[in-house]
């Protein structure tokens, strides 16, 4: 750690770790306050973000990126409104720090409380929207962390110019110091950095694609929440309602295909596969999607697209659908466990028992019963606020809300006792 | 991974996977059963165990380990059969997996449910004591887990001997295959290759020194629960009930020096060092305890060993006490909160109010008022078992039982919901 990006990047982590305790000691009423602070600092500084932006997206057309790379840089009016809104949101949000998670007397007579505190400072790594940058640093704020933002350089101005509306609006109502911090420049090397100084960060979320995860999860010494591939499943059982069944997959498909709750292999159980593959890929095609099918498939629908086994682990994020047909609720189970992302996987049944051997076998964050996989998100399970879905197993599973922001302490109360 | 070791180890992590899948679906009783049988397993091959333990003792021996270390390894039949009685007890502790953490109903009717399951599969890395191989093994079994061991190169013929105890004897009562899995050789390059299987592993534990730690933390791509130095504290206010300030003092620092909740350094509050200071000196003389002064302390007590800056961040685990003067309570958190190690921290005070600000500001995983630090413990939790006592903030902080050893899943209950 000699060189001078790395003593930067330490530096702003040591100044986190100090907000970090002055964090912990604000109230919810505190907290709420200079959140509807900052919400009402980005609508005052949307003349300066909004020609900041323009720097962003005049390069980004120069360097040539795409319309879609583009329209996900762009901030308008409105836009920057909902960014105010979604801050003004948090604030009305119960908050989880202080809360008693479990509270007992052992017969020596120390009581003992475990008690939800911030974890402390959380690194945040995330690409080219710039919104990211006051979602992340509210829903960090919110549950008393300190955050260091690292966003991608194509959104560098705009990054700046928020953060820096965040911040001057926050003091004014209490924000601490350094409670958010943006690393101002963009160098390859602020990842490394950041991933090496377990003194000073707590946690990594990185908000982006599989890449960047896997770079972050590569260098990082401290724990990463991870957000990857959901490659999610419905399987349809001999005992499905079928309308309900079609409902389902067109739902999961359609409703919104490039995001990780959407459904990518369709299973189904072979003794309706004759009847039921034809009304459903009618219904799928319909809609436009692309259908690719196992050998079994083929033979009840020759023009299907043939899968190939890499289909089976693949997430398109777009208008594909890959349709396997398998025996029994066993083979269903098998399949996903071995191929998908263990992220959100559905059984359409009318049959409790099938139902409940499925959602106690498949090793996923959500499981499911006769219902969409685009549930699976913090908002549709009355969370009010999602920082992403994760598909670790430790601290946070699934959809992560505040709740999932937070870790415990145990505070333990006697009166002299020794061992 | 192309080297035969790593392949080996990969191959064993896919094994463990598949008998995941297998431990989730055992009922308690079963687990249970299992466990007994186990320890019956322990008890019915101590003769083996006994003898391959010995060719450990010879070449420790040949090796010049240390008379600690040899004692370290050491069994015998009483040392066995009280690794088999833990397994017992584990058999009669509450099963975790299957718990409902929260249930609650969607507007639109879905029912959803957090609930409790095994993590997966879990790597234990540690050093010489061969009774970690039966005692991890027990806990991550009976939360549903299959574990990946790998003991240290000392301890390897009692560690092949007790996992196949384990294997055979748990297989006749119905243990998964490959439900437990001792690496069988000691290649330094087991640890990177288990460290790099993020497919196959969920979480590792290292149990053991910093160096182990450590290695394990800068390899793992999966997340790793840390058992650093406990730079434990204890802070004596002016308003503190003085005899139980040294009741307290003794029974953290002497009754079991060389643990992790076994204090290191001392703080109190200027206005009653002149008095407190010499008092708690002699006590503490008494019990050989050697102690380091700061500045002000050695302007009252010209006799003690003056403390470096080192002091302040060192753990003992031996009869050594740094003690520091503070003119305030601010200045002890932050002391605290600067040099401690965030694991278990304690103030001796008859002001609540004081003792409740100490509480809230320090960032440790135990924070106690007038209790001995000795407390920070599973056991003394009420816990049943113990496989840690984590420093990190992520999913497990302090004491670590049965219910730290498990994730957690969404099941959602629908009749058809789209959205």
């Amino acid at each position: 750690m000699s060189d001078p990006i790395t003593e930067q990047i330490h530096a702003m982590g040591k100044k986190a770790r100090a907000a970090a305790y002055q964090l912990a000691a604000l109230s919810s009423d505190q907290k709420n306050a200079i959140l509807r602070a900052m919400a009402q600092g980005l609508r005052d500084n949307e003349a300066e973000i909004l020609s900041e932006n323009q720097k962003d997206l005049t390069a980004g057309q120069e360097k040539g990126l795409s319309s879609a790379m583009i329209d996900r840089l762009k901030l308008d009016s409105s836009r920057l409104e909902a960014v105010a809104s979604a801050l003004e949101h948090v604030a009305t949000l119960p908050d989880p720090v202080g809360q008693v998670l479990e509270d007992w007397t052992q017969p020596n007579g120390l009581r003992i409380e475990q008690i939800r505190v911030p974890i402390g400072t959380i690194g945040i790594i995330y690409e080219s929207r710039p919104n990211v940058t006051a979602d992340a640093a509210a829903l960090c704020f919110k549950t008393g962390n300190a955050t260091i933002l690292r966003g991608g350089s194509e959104a560098i101005h705009s990054n700046r110019a928020i953060a820096s509306a965040l911040s001057t609006s926050g003091a004014k109502a209490g924000l601490p110091e350094h409670a958010i911090q943006l690393i101002p420049f963009t160098d390859r090397q602020n990842v490394a950095a950041m991933a090496g100084m377990d003194q000073w960060l707590d946690l990594i979320i990185p908000r982006g694609g599989k890449g960047l995860i896997e770079t972050v999860v590569s260098l990082a010494r401290m724990p990463v929440i991870k957000h990857y591939d959901g490659i999610c499943h419905i399987y349809v059982s001999e005992k499905a309602d079928q309308e309900m069944a079609i409902n389902l997959i067109l739902n999961s498909k359609v409703q919104k295909p490039g995001v990780c709750n959407a459904l990518e292999t369709l299973l189904i159980q072979k003794s309706i596969a004759k009847d039921f593959l034809p009304k459903t890929a009618s219904a799928l095609r319909e809609k436009g999607v692309e259908l690719r099918g196992c050998q079994n498939c083929l033979e009840f629908m020759s023009d299907l697209i043939p899968a190939t086994e890499e289909d089976w682990s693949t997430e398109y994020l777009e208008k594909i659908l890959s349709i396997k047909i398998v025996d029994t609720l066993e083979e269903a189970i098998t399949h996903i466990n071995t191929y998908g992302s263990h992220h959100t996987d559905s059984i359409v049944t009318t049959d409790s028992a099938e139902a409940e051997k499925f959602l106690r076998s498949i090793d996923s964050a959500c499981v499911m019963h006769n219902a969409s996989t685009r549930f699976a998100d913090g908002g549709e399970f009355g969370f009010g606020a999602e920082i992403g879905i994760s598909t670790d197993k430790l601290h946070a599973r699934g959809p992560m809300g505040l709740r999932e922001l937070t870790s415990y302490q145990y505070r333990i109360r006697g009166n002299g006792q020794t061992r």
